[in-house]
């Protein structure tokens, strides 16, 4: 890059830009923030990020993360069983453990099927949710993939196998978020919305 | 924050969110990324953010940042001692050398004068500034500061120290950005370009 700031700083510089939100102008503002406040944030920072990578590692239950071999989701005895999050992504997972709306357990499947991206059902973890589903006791599997093309091809797809072994799939429903305004959605949400719609008692 | 992610990760999200740029949703999504390219990006960060928390320090002449007491641009015997650049901030400093439009050195104030903010001469490198333009030589001083209202105060006020001091001070041209159009330009600028408008031959 060049731009007389030394070596080690055009490096951070440059690694950081590659983070998803940050480009090249953000990453030397973050690397000049960082070297301002010393120790209240680069020190902690640098501490925080060597512990992730050392200590971070996905569950083998799950596919969470977690420092543990088996995350706290699948550790907590709480947690049901018998009911299981499907979900594309960790972050997936993170936002319904934020809304703190789901008492069962998850299964991450790094992704959807995309025949573009040669991402078949071997790429995802989709055999082990079925063997999971099968063997650990699951009444039912709730499938909370995104409501994209992909995300739900995948989602009939999984559906069809669970049948095969005679568990029990659903989707999650759509509509109308909550706050959403109908002259701000989307034709293909508002058809959902009136396609499912609901009496009211 | 509690989004079953373990502390570790939890502890990065948090401090990634503090960086100018970057909120708990892009800090989530920033460290995903880290942990799904491990080689790639999370090891040589950890690597990076080490060396320049253990490395990197202000240079004691201008006040960039570098791994040594004195900075490349410092130490380049090709760059004009005589001509001095002042800028606010080291990201000024980079934008200037990202141009290569400059041959001279540079000196960071760190700062702009600032009553409401309690900010006086003494909390910025204005003394240094004067002393370092008197003993080295400077032939003329350029105050590249911010077109901001505190910007030009301050840039009007280190011109005042340094005609005492016998020592020429000049400030960039305000006007029209190149490839600028005036419908997109505030007063202020239009204004500016106005008054400073030249012959064309
Ligand atoms: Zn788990
Ligand atoms: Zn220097």
């Amino acid at each position: 890059m060049g731009f007389a700031a030394g070596a080690e700083i055009e490096r951070l510089v440059e690694l950081l830009a590659k983070l998803p939100g940050l480009g090249p102008r953000s990453a030397r503002r973050a690397v000049l923030t960082l070297v301002r406040n010393r120790e209240g944030l680069m020190d902690p920072l640098s501490t925080a990020l060597e512990a992730v990578r050392t200590k971070v590692r996905p569950c083998r239950i799950c596919g969470n993360l977690d420092t543990d071999e088996t995350c706290a989701v699948c550790r907590d005895p709480r947690r049901d069983p018998a009911l299981l999050c499907v979900v594309e992504q960790v972050a997936d997972l993170w936002a319904l453990e934020r809304a703190g709306v789901f008492r069962g357990r998850y299964h991450v499947l790094g992704g959807v099927l995309s025949a573009l991206d040669g991402i078949g059902p071997d790429e995802l973890r989709i055999g082990a949710l079925v063997d999971r589903a099968k063997t650990q006791g699951v009444g039912e599997v709730i499938l909370a993939l995104n409501a994209t093309v992909e995300g739900q091809t995948t989602a009939h797809y999984i559906a069809d196998r669970l049948r095969e072994a005679g568990i029990r799939a659903s989707g999650l429903a759509q509509g109308v978020p909550v706050g959403g305004e109908l002259d701000y959605l989307d034709d293909g949400t508002l058809a959902a919305a009136l396609g499912a719609r609901r009496a009211l008692d």
